[in-house]
């Protein structure tokens, strides 16, 4: 049996206190490079291409929110370059895709307070804008063929379109025992299988979008990756997983869930390193990458660095655990229960805190550049 | 104070009994001629343009079921006209559109159904389609500029933008007591007044759908109306607003609710006749009327018209209630409180039951397709 994520997963909806949508707003500051490459890579293609409706889409919207902090680096990107080249501005037509589990209605009425915000962050360089909302897998086709200009995703593409097969054989031997992802204690076979599944499946992403993109267009994505070859991420305090695999092991020991349910469930999800990302594309064939640059965010995405270093670990514990929270309790709960989210993410609020008393965890983030080829 | 229908109106969310995917699925028999007409304006738009990029929109699709009705007609309208000139198939990009609070989840939940239900229809005449939901009212801009070849709605544009300002006074004196929609007994202002809202509202519709839709595109829009200009509609037994304001008279008579609450309510819809709609769309000046014609369902769209003539009346009123219900109940609930519901709607079933053991009951529906000028 092999979890399909596209029918399982999705962000927590709604705007309530567990919510994707409450805890987890990405910090502008954290985002200034991401931003800069988005801007910088909208200018240049609108440059060449200068439709008069601008197609732009994100991958991976969930609540919405991150969506639109990018969103204003592509209107500054199209406004320079009409400013550059005397042109008349676009209006815009803006796709947020998601999985169809994804809350859309969430989405749907925040979009007045974004347009807005945006109105009065950009006075007269405002342009119009039509937001709609695309349901399904990024890993199938969304759009008609050669209508997208401009394709962006955030910290989506770590996720998989299924358990990589294997790692649990048909007669329920787990071949990750005690871990949900990647560790230190994984066979090699474990990589292996992941690295597999993540090949196939960006092979297709990319695949699906050169059907998707019009020539000259571009993507930019930000991935949740990896900064080193080895996966028990020796180097830096990267391991999130393992700590929340430690969450679990410890309900195990209290008997709280089996063992066997923590062996059998693994993360549909890959970090890959920018190598690896840079290696499928060029596989691949339909991209060039024409930008790449790596960053290491602290853990906790919704607050400004000075706060993170100064504030407690144990209420940071309690924010982080919150923020990973609205991203996995439905895929978590889909496995282990409703019943036991509650006792797991408190655990796992203290490991968080206990750790980061020593030292701080941080990401290996990525944004890649791509535009297609003719 | 003035309802603004954009925020308020939405039809009742969900797949449960109450709900409108439940209970509002419009039979494809009564639909034959709206459906005929939507299948020759595609081919007819579709030979002339032959885009590689079908776009197409339902405005009001609400739940979703009753846009996939027509979509299909749509679909053969494309493959007749291509089987003509030789082309090869497009692709087609769907925006399914309504207001925000409508339940954009459920339609999204539902759209692998339909595309099953379509491939199996179809055969080797599907065509892969793109389904996307735009949030918003009709009466603003929804899409880019000059982006959309075909635009359908289904019994949809009976819903005005406001209720006619002036039906109560700023000192709250009523001008259509004891009635929610324009009755025998409203006074010659009401009709007025509701009329110069319709006006307003489908003047605003077709001047942001003619910026929408490019040149030669058309549209077709189903309306529930009315054949005479007479608003008490002396002909025919299409009066069922007016059973709706007798079983709210008759809960003020019990006391459950106050006359003023039904004497500073008026229904946010106008049915129009054709004439009406003929020329509003001349004063307009945008779209030519290229086809119109007018139908007799009754009232009960969702069975057969067998089903219904042969159904006792019991029953029967209690089906049209829950379809009533479905449709209005967000709207009554705002206004008279949830509380009520279950005693309105239970009134109603038995009036209708009462008032169609006498006379079957029908709606006065018409389909006009628009041409856009060059």
């Amino acid at each position: 049996m092999t979890l399909k994520v596209d029918e399982v997963l999705s962000m927590v909806g709604g705007t309530g206190e567990n919510s994707y949508a409450f805890n987890n707003n990405i910090d502008k500051g954290k985002f200034g490079r991401p931003k800069a490459i988005v801007k910088q890579n909208v200018l240049e293609l609108y440059s060449l291409l200068h439709p008069k409706n601008f197609v732009t889409a994100d991958l991976g919207c969930s609540s919405g929110n991150n969506s639109f902090v990018l969103f204003s680096d592509i209107v500054d990107g199209i406004n320079e370059s009409c400013d550059k080249l005397s042109l008349s501005p676009p209006e815009i037509h803006l796709f947020l895709n998601d999985l169809q589990g994804n809350d859309f209605n969430t989405v749907f009425r925040s979009l007045n307070e974004h347009k807005e915000k945006l109105k009065k962050e950009k006075g007269e360089k405002f342009l119009p804008f039509y937001p709609v909302g695309v349901p399904g897998s990024f890993f199938t086709r969304l759009f008609p063929k050669n209508t997208v200009h401009f394709v962006y995703s955030t910290l989506s593409l770590q996720w998989l379109s299924e358990v990589p097969r294997g790692l649990v054989s048909e007669d329920g031997v787990a071949l990750n025992p005690g871990n949900i992802y990647i560790s230190k204690t994984s066979p090699p076979i474990v990589p292996k299988l992941y690295f597999e599944q993540y090949k196939r499946d960006f092979t297709m992403f990319l695949k699906h979008r050169a059907e998707e993109i019009c020539s000259g267009g571009r993507m930019v994505l930000t991935y949740i990756g990896r900064s080193v070859p080895d996966h028990s991420e020796s180097v830096g305090n990267t391991y999130i997983w393992s700590l929340f695999s430690r969450a679990l092991n410890e309900m195990v020991a209290k008997g709280v869930i089996k063992a066997k349910d923590v062996d059998t469930f693994n993360m549909p999800l890959y970090k890959p390193s920018m190598e690896e990302v840079k290696l499928v594309t060029q596989m691949e064939g339909s991209f060039d990458i024409v930008e790449a640059e790596m960053m290491e965010p602290f853990w906790e995405f919704s607050s400004k660095t000075e706060d993170w270093v100064k504030c407690d670990s144990v209420k940071t514990g309690v924010l982080i655990a919150k923020e990973m929270r609205a991203t996995a309790e439905v895929l978590l709960a889909a496995h282990f229960g409703e019943a036991i989210m509650d006792d797991l993410f408190s655990r796992l609020a203290e490991i968080i805190a206990e750790h980061i008393s020593k030292e701080k965890g941080k990401h290996v983030m990525f944004t890649v550049a791509f535009q297609k080829r003719d």
